[in-house]
């Protein structure tokens, strides 16, 4: 699988087993080299706004010091939020890499399908830039979380 | 004017006096009482997802000590973009009150209209939430920042 990927699943992991929140990871890589990565921290942090893609932003934005990381690339373990995309568009990344989608986040217990619909979006402008890769992978991740006991949902 | 806009505006100014980001303040608030604000960041953190909704967000959930503003409206100086509408929705904030529009954001030099574009993005199924108060003041407020020597774009 894709060395990156592996990395954003094993974010991932961290996060569901440490409570902090969905199965989300996420790496930033500029020139094949990994400048940030994050994961999920909504329940751990009380952040609605701390997900996987944005917490490796930030991550990635006060490794190289600048808010701008064009140039770079994101691999997340699933297909980014609205609130994500637009992050991702601010931080000027390229290409965005993700395995499980919205649809699958649905079957976990997240929203971010009714959000794309209370916003009427569609991502068929940048479906260039929207790539999906390691599906499987991310799949099992998925079902790891699935299987936990006490989540908190949010 | 709106007493909660003009706590927004008054954090917008802070924060372009001090060369912190653009002119976006937001305050959050719950039951008539303000639980949380917030302005842009982006320049002075090197964070390109620091916008004032989302700082504001942050700060009241910080404050509240939940990822749950469920019930709580927000008051911002220009309208919402891509990002910090999902940010909004996760929030499960209500009511957003802005300023100016999207296209008066992009006067002053923001690209918040092309990433609705590149989203496809309609905020007509949420009218009934997204309203517009104070445009004269906001205005005042952007014509303030677009006045304003040696900024730095993002």
């Amino acid at each position: 699988m894709n060395e990156f990927m592996k990395v954003a699943i094993d974010e991932a992991r961290k996060g569901i087993l440490a409570g902090d929140g969905g199965p989300f990871g996420s790496v930033i890589v500029k020139d094949g080299v990994i400048i940030g990565k994050g994961h999920n921290h909504v329940v751990s942090r009380n952040d609605p706004t701390c997900h996987g893609e944005i917490d490796a932003i930030r991550n990635a934005c006060k490794n190289i010091n600048s808010f701008d990381l064009s140039g770079a690339d994101v691999y997340t373990t699933g297909e980014p939020c609205p609130m994500c995309l637009g992050a991702i568009l601010w931080a000027n990344i390229n290409k965005i890499y993700y395995g499980c989608s919205i649809k699958e986040n649905d079957s976990i217990g997240f929203r971010d399908e009714i959000f794309y619909k209370n916003l009427s979006i569609s991502t068929k402008k940048m479906k260039d830039r929207i790539i999906q890769i390691d599906h499987e992978e991310c799949k099992e991740l998925f079902k790891e979380y699935a299987e936990l006991n006490n989540k908190t949902s949010y």
